[in-house]
């Protein structure tokens, strides 16, 4: 490749867009931070001072930057389509946070884009990068425990997303918005596609989130097409901290990924003795974004295809649609692929 | 009450009929083992033997026994109907071990039968009497989680089950046999019945299993008539150890029971630190199945009802045979009430 | 041996007293418990009716018992050793509860006495029938952690013994009363015997502790004759339950024993996930007791050393002298071998 | 305070350095990473480029720059004592490693022209901000366990440090290079003095440790002025990984710190459930780093004390000096306060 090293611009400037920003500009090999983005001027601005870089407020602005080889989509996920299609047309490579889409139609057609337009597209299901699932993927892979058979997930936040996250026409609702993590990951360990599922569930926290048509704590009973069977059980209420575990049982092991608590610190009093939960989330997976980041250049640099493709984020989606189908038609649904 | 303490026979004396054998003969006051009875000889002499009791091969002769009160019916579960029905028509109190019958037409009449002769009939689902899972009801009936929202059950077994419990028409099947355990621990914990069952899962682990015509990995998504979700997952191979966990998510909080791992021994080695899994099943739940027997004897002293009656028995019957007809079917299925 | 089965009287009827009788009444092969000794007559006749054998409120009438094979003597320590004596003379064998005695003058003359009749004599160390230690043993003998290189004990109890054992004179203090449990398991698990202690602490917790010239907050420091290095820390309180763990260190590993939680039940709420302590004592070492018993029954059937016998009991008493010692020359100080 | 930011040096680019200089150059408010400085000029040319700071060889010549105005030194112990002289002399600010010097004569040294010159020195005890023993340190001093009794402290490193660390007579051997870690957790955790100290211990584990004449093994039991027991235990090896823990006894409960296992990924094989030791010190402490350079950063532009002071240094190397004695002498030994 020619490029010696990757100019980068980071576009949605929340807190996850400012994690990257940190990330592109500190600790990614061959990545230079060159422009952030946000609507709001202030934000921009700041950003910008503290790494040193363009600040813009408008995106097409930024896409004209010649020194932006690839562009970070990190804004609510109702915007990603529109945005990426126009980094693409910019002859931009994109990485964009998950899910990649709010709708499978939108998928598919950012996905085709950057096939024709020969350029990268990354989603960003950055658990992935996770020492300890990515440790679990090596050693389901290398037989350790014989052949999978059955795949679980419990996934808890401790609250509520604010605003927009909350409505599913913006964000793909709970299947799409939180659980996209989880089903990537049963993709992952796995390594098959989900090909039915059967979801129940409802809005039994939230009157906000059942007033916006979402639902906040659900069971999706799933299989894959290898034949294994999984379940994701999910909430968007954990009163002590975030409580994500995953396990796959195979025929000659079973692997644990992830704790409710946090062992390094234990009081014991009267009623018993007391763990504290797992209380930031960055705390866990930071490292896990700084290695998906570099992946994510390396791959533009090497032109190789990402670790994680467009494709991936269709089938997520892809996914996430068919678990809305079943909790509305109260029977089990095949995924449909749609490329 | 005029009955000063209860003369009681157990029928049946595989290893929970001995176990029950020693429980009622050292263990339960007011309880006074005066018979045990098998089929094979030698097992009926040497057990009579060891608790210097009678011995008895023919089950007819000893429910003429006049010392005998009540039966324990601890032998494989499609014997279960008949010995039922032939002790209350001798007059004897029932305790039954799990699941109550094989179909619920047959539990319909030995319920029936029961209520009829004014007899006890108490069905052995130990796992209620175990100090966690009775210390977790109580602290879900105070409150403490706030109002319970999911039931998730990890329920895998360490091998498959000899013999005839591989025969789903001799004992009902993985969803009776294994998970009629988990089933009613929901109904206890939740305090609601299953109104609706969607099973996925199939014959992976064994091949005699599958040619039986039974499962042995099998997820269990179901909806309660209070609007609590659930999900039991269910495997007959844990190559560890008993790996059973519990878990009830509410409003406020969250309870868990249960370990997949016996935190008295670690050994640190070069690849890790090694835990032993929970192997032997006694040493869980012995003390369980002592405060079971003394609640039964307990109930027909005192004449009350039994704490887990044949009714619940019955729920969790219908339960399996919606189990069945889910994965026959492919769809979800309501749970029908026979009483 | 002549002796098809092994008739015994257990003396002192507190709850260890009690839960012995309970062991050899039902659990132990070729025992027959034929009688039960307290000076409360009461607590005598119940517990004699209890089993079915007989009462004595007299130790030196159920010393000329004929049936009576051997002596359980489960008194207080300071009526151990002439009670020992009696039984010695009397030409029964005897089972001592913990510490053998209190000075190292009466152990010796028991043990010396004992060897002199030809009559088993047993100390009831038994965390080593414990399943956990006992794996913990044969995994360090087996070379699996390479070669110990030190030995860490935390013993805390959760709260003051009552009445007599607080006092010194009577019970041997905190290192005979407590902590000689744990001497024994670090000559156990090292195989080899203390040579020098080094004690720091006070009487912090308890005011009646202090008052009576006890400790009950001690870090002791000692080195093994084969160069391993120990400390065992005790305290007499632990506000959530017992708190007992074991570590040993080897050149290829570490080996672990004891959990301060039991993990069987966790509550998450706001303030952490709660997980219960260690409440009730029987339930960790129950079947450790029954295998003890067992151990000294087989012993003296097959007229072979029992497994924990008076030299080792002396041991350990000549480790807690020395730790007296310690503490009030503020130095380390030599184990002196009395025998 | 007139600096709006402050100009920062790091000398000494060995891991714990480049470590600092990254903390600095990206995560420390106000901090400007100005010079980095190391004799190997390949490491000092490398790390100034990531950077983008200057490179120095020669540390006299690194003083003169008016740009520094404080120096992190991060160079093997045995050169501590020149170069904070050096610094202070240059009217730098100094921030060591742990230990300050080597001996107690040095940081008496270093402590009074500190103080004498008016500038800030701080020691790099960085566990003091980690968020379980800062958590840890606000409940025992919120009085949640009550009046603290006892601290103990396990220690394991997962192996020998290389080269110069070996050599007590540069590093302060074991006690100093890597217990003063946990005798300055002590004093921070109890808030109060070791007043006396005992030692026991070898070199067991490895030939070369033995051979410079340093111990790899060690108990060290000690008293605190205000009445606490301590224990730490140390140990050169732990074949798994890191196994540091802490734990406070209080009169009404117990705070623990630390775990043997990370517990995000644990494998179920025939042999038991393996956890992985703790591997990488660096994710457990990168953040504590973080925030003890932006402590230190604080305290020189807000001209107030920095939260470890070189007294606080100068203390725990009289505590390392009196176990030397103790081990030597084999008695315990008064800690004498130099200052």
């Amino acid at each position: 490749m020619g490029l010696r090293s990757l100019g980068v611009a980071v576009a949605g400037l929340g807190r996850i867009g400012r994690v990257h920003s940190e990330i592109l500009a500190y600790r990614v090999e061959k990545a230079r931070l060159v422009a952030v983005m946000d609507v709001v001027e202030e934000l921009a601005r700041s950003t910008a001072e503290r790494f040193k870089v363009k600040a813009y407020t408008d995106y097409d602005s930024m896409l004209k930057d010649p020194e932006v080889d690839a562009v970070f989509v990190t804004t609510p996920t109702y915007l990603h389509h529109d945005m990426i299609v126009k980094a693409l047309e910019a002859g931009k490579h994109v990485f964009t946070e998950k899910p990649i889409t709010v709708t499978a139609d939108e998928a598919v057609d950012v996905v085709t884009r950057a096939d024709r337009a020969g350029l990268k597209l990354m989603v960003g299901y950055m658990r992935r990068f996770d020492d300890a699932y990515s440790e679990a993927k090596r050693r389901i892979a290398s037989g350790e425990i014989g052949k999978p058979v059955a795949f679980l997930n419990v996934a808890r936040d401790p609250g509520a997303p604010p605003g927009w996250a909350q409505d599913p026409k913006l964000s793909g609702g709970i299947f799409l918005d939180m659980l996209s993590h989880d089903f990537d990951m049963a993709r992952f360990l796995i390594g098959s596609e989900v090909k039915r599922v059967y979801v129940s569930g409802g809005a039994v926290l939230y009157d906000e989130i059942k007033a916006k048509g979402d639902l906040d704590l659900v069971n999706v009973s799933f299989e894959f097409e290898n034949g294994v069977y999984g379940v994701v059980h999910g909430s968007r209420k954990s009163v002590f901290g975030y409580d994500l575990r995953t396990e796959v049982l195979g025929t000659e092991g079973t692997v644990y990924v992830g704790s409710a608590v946090d062992p390094n610190l234990a009081v014991g009093v009267k009623s018993g003795v007391v763990l504290r939960g797992v209380q930031w989330f960055w705390a866990r997976f930071y490292e896990a974004y700084v290695r998906e980041d570099q992946a994510f250049v390396d791959s533009v640099l090497n032109d190789a295809p990402p670790p994680i493709t467009g494709l991936d984020g269709l089938r997520v989606v892809e996914v996430a649609e068919a678990c809305w189908r079943s909790i509305q038609e109260g029977r089990p649904v095949e995924v449909v692929k749609r490329l």
